[in-house]
């Protein structure tokens, strides 16, 4: 086991009614003056927005608001909410979204007390010192953002997805989940969803720390609860149990706990950015496709940890790793299919894939190698993507 | 799943070293006088105290000290802190030591600001709204105090065991976890530390609440994983990467991650707390008797969840309730005894024990019912007791 600090200081609250919590927890923060960040119309048209404004209102806690955030986030949305919470001088940002939303407060809490341009911080090339607090009521259970200390913003010129992580910088102050408030995702989101933290899992579950029994185990766990809990929310959109545990599941995929004192490997995530910042395809969906490559790529000179995957969390009986690996990615792909996700480049909505332009942005945003459990430089990565599109 | 509020702000340094972090922790806090509390000789002799003593000297944050903490600490101690803490005017406290030493700090942290008599908090009366802040230097993995908001004292006037849960108010601010700190552990006391963090595991996963994947698979991969590490630390005390484990186990054991979302069941504690109180036994150990002893009890008129731990803890394949239950708990047993725990009164050095005492001060202390999964009044502690002497 590697040494690790953990600190995870979002207070979670969580449960019908949790939304409700918004104002009593700004104002416990000694906030007067905030900007709601929100998405597109669905926060609006269910009343979730008002509630919020309400909440607030309702103990003189005054706002502002951003909306309108996409789908994989643009900076544009986020020097427009940087100028505009200096101007209007806001103690705080309550984010009311999925990750996209989430993602964009955090972007801008960190760009307004800073000097110079927030993408100085996702380049690497200076750490977040000092942000604007970020409160969260989440709608979509996926990227973990609520818990994490992360962002991941694409910059329009170029189309390059970039990613910013920090221990605790920005790490919201608080995280009201309702699970209600999932009920009437569409599905496709629902189970896009659903691989976005199993592959939060993964990504931290291919390792090549070994002696992690303990981190091993609340993996393998947490990856076992959600395979049974997304049959259940796919068939019934509001079923409450099955929604909490795929909302609790989310948060704690995402939240570091099941990273401590491992090396991860967070090639997938890296892969699928391209694929959405070239083809706009949704985060979950395309890592459903690529996940299982990159699996396929590394099984073929390292298979154990797949193996060990296989059998733990799909159940697989073969004494042989490379066998029990392949099984195990096999099963990964027929459920990613069972809840209705693309498995394929084509059924991505990709047939014919610019591969030397995916893997020049990839390493060119990320390095010449990426990669914990197997280092991939350009010809490893380019075979992956081969391997996604032949599918 | 219920509804549920986690927040556990206690930042974690963990690995080789992890003591010498200490100072800088301390200072990013802001503290400039600090008490150091610890228990025998072994943090003397070990060289630990003065290690943590030239780390806070090295930067000027000037210290007093409180030792002699003794297990299953008493409330003279408390009282002891709280008049030199008021005297010295500290602004925090450094636990270094195990679970008796940090709920001693713990206590004595809430008794200083306070104007009645520390004791109303444990007793209900109060609820902790103000504390000094705790640090932690952790030299046994057991009682889960360095993440948890709570703190166990002994009323020295008629030998009372009294437990205080709060939130967020007593989690330590920081908590350094170095594993090779519990290298020169005697057998004994490491085997007593891991039957607690199983059952502060077990108690909640012991739930009358129904469909709760996330924490049922969290809990069980946890216990899986002190089960495959213990019989590594018994055999190989210097065993860095066992011992991490182990000792991370007994952190998440109780840092509340375990129970989000579930009613728990703290009865073995509780009938736990009753012989140490009046026989000063081991709380692990006296845990390593009395737990098996109230899972036999309730799994005579609800085996169902008992018959889960058996499944998917000991793999144990009986596809019949109650035949699954008992043999999970003989398997308990049985893992117990292999590490060198005691799993009968006799055992315990308890040959005749005063079990009228016993329910009656439990039920003073507790009230007239106890329990969670199964609701517990003075015959049915009183029968596990009996349970537990005829083991």
């Amino acid at each position: 086991m590697e040494n690790f600090t953990f600190y995870t200081p979002t207070k979670y609250v969580f449960g019908r009614g949790a939304e409700c919590k918004v104002a009593e927890l700004s104002s416990q923060a000694g906030w007067k003056h905030v900007m709601i960040v929100y998405g597109g119309n669905s926060a609006i048209r269910s009343g979730l927005l008002d509630r919020v404004k309400d909440s607030l209102g309702s103990i003189g806690i005054s706002f502002i608001e951003l909306g309108g955030i996409k789908p994989n986030p643009t900076d544009d949305k986020v020097y427009e909410g940087i100028e505009l919470a200096r101007k209007e001088r806001i103690d705080a940002l309550i984010a009311v979204g999925g990750g996209s939303v989430i993602d964009t407060a955090k972007a801008i809490a960190c760009g307004v007390p800073y000097d110079g341009d927030f993408w100085d911080f996702y380049a690497g090339k200076k750490t977040v010192t000092e942000a604007l607090p970020v409160g969260v009521v989440l709608t979509i259970p996926a990227a973990g953002s609520e818990g994490s200390g992360n962002s991941v913003i694409t910059r329009i010129d170029g189309l390059h997805k970039i990613s910013l992580r920090t221990e605790s910088a920005l790490r919201p102050r608080f995280a009201c989940l309702n699970p209600e408030l999932t009920y009437t995702l569409p599905p496709y989101q629902t189970a896009s969803g659903i691989a976005d933290m199993m592959v939060h899992i993964m990504e931290r579950y291919f390792t090549p720390t070994s002696e992690v029994e303990v981190t091993d185990r609340l993996c393998e766990g947490l990856l076992k609860a959600i395979i049974a809990e997304a049959p259940k929310v796919m068939a019934e959109p509001d079923n409450y149990d099955a929604r909490a545990n795929i909302m609790w599941s989310g948060t704690l995929a995402h939240n570091g706990v099941c990273g401590c004192g491992r090396r991860e490997d967070w090639s997938s995530h890296f892969l699928e950015h391209e694929l959405s910042a070239v083809y706009g395809v949704t985060h979950g969906a395309g890592l459903a496709v690529v996940t299982p490559a990159w699996m396929t790529f590394v099984a073929r000179t390292n298979p154990s940890k797949i193996a060990q995957f296989g059998r733990s969390v799909f159940d697989i009986k073969a004494t042989d790793d490379m066998t029990a690996a392949l099984e195990g990615i096999e099963a990964l792909r027929a459920f990613f299919n069972s809840i209705g996700l693309p498995i394929s480049m084509t059924a991505l909505g990709i047939d014919n894939p610019d591969i030397p332009l995916l893997v020049r942005k990839l390493h060119e945003n990320k390095g010449e190698r990426i990669g914990g459990y197997m280092s991939l430089g350009a010809a490893e990565t380019a075979e992956i993507y081969r391997i996604a599109t032949d599918f």
